[in-house]
């Protein structure tokens, strides 16, 4: 199978709510971009973080093997993204890829959801 | 009416939650891949679900109709799409059709929604 | 200023929870399409109904004006779109406009939402 | 780096909840554009907001440093956009820019999350 999608992808949301009502993984409150690398070669992709008032961060480095997705967690991300702070970020890839965006705000037990597809830099 | 849409579309987000508050078809936790197929022949759809740490799944195989739409669940998939993993997949089909990807998270009694337009891979 | 977008836009999800923990019209569930019209013509529009199994509804024909935006209620078409029921739609209009699809589910008092850009057909 | 996106987004959907649980800004009802300016010059952006049934309020003018993110918030517009009132947006650029919508409605301290990339007028 061959790698479909692009190359850059931009996500203009990005804010990770410091609180959770729970420390289980699945319930800690959270961003996620989710990669799918629908091709037969590893993407190597760098990651940079954009804030409201200092110098964006990174490039974070994550490498997606062939025929396979990750649901990156920013929160994962090393060195941190700063909790309760509003971000960006810009993907970019050596290989095509698909891009969306999820939030879970755990900060309340009764979860809140959002998605978008990231947007596509260079249709 | 002629197929309006494209033939290739792929959503990198994907998590069935492994539990509900109900066994009410309404209220079981799923993730859906809305599918619309305006056109005046069948559309062939085939499904491949990609994983973080094994080999993609299918392809599946289904049908949607002339002029109708089908809100397939991936929790109906056979053989079944495992819960609490992340998972992202890719919809081909032999004439244009329109995909958008919707979950409803029934862990809590009090749900949350996500939904957004697949990526039209062929644009 | 003259009209943005595009002429026709699909949404390929669609559901009308039938049960809502209030009559206030705030807090009814219900679907919409907002839609912008930027220009300095009305935009007439046509929505057509696709279903998981009967043929579709419409054409219903609804009119933004110049410079204006309508968030057009699902809710309210006549003859009216059944409840608890998969559907999905194809807007059609003269002029470009901008869609973008939403839910409000309100069966239990502490609401989930969605939402997600339509995809422009006629890109 | 240089400057990536589109120079017009627009949002057809817009509603601020006149409500909110409490008076803590992360947890007061608000929808925002978030916008992403990767590049090394500042952009300077034009807002106008379109209404159901008067005349488009604008432009309002915000601008997005070089290699910044603006979360900009609807609810801090000047003059205010009205609560409980349906709205749209066109956002016009002189440089590249990304742009995503995002409500958080706090009516119920259970909050409800949507967000959506905008839609790129200039593709």
């Amino acid at each position: 199978m061959h790698a479909v999608g692009r190359k850059v992808w931009a996500i203009a949301e990005g804010y990770i709510p410091g609180e959770s009502f729970s420390e289980d993984r699945r319930f800690v409150s959270h961003e996620t971009a989710c990669i799918l690398n629908t091709g037969d070669a590893p993407a190597e992709i760098t990651l940079t973080v954009f804030f409201a008032a200092r110098e964006p961060a990174g490039p974070y480095r994550v490498t997606v093997p062939p025929r396979r997705t990750l649901h990156l967690r920013f929160n994962d991300l090393d060195p941190p993204i700063p909790r309760n702070t509003d971000y960006a970020s810009l993907i970019e890839s050596n290989v095509p890829i698909i891009v969306q965006h999820t939030r879970l705000d755990a900060r309340d037990p009764h979860i809140a959801l959002l998605s978008t597809i990231a947007f596509p830099v260079d249709q």
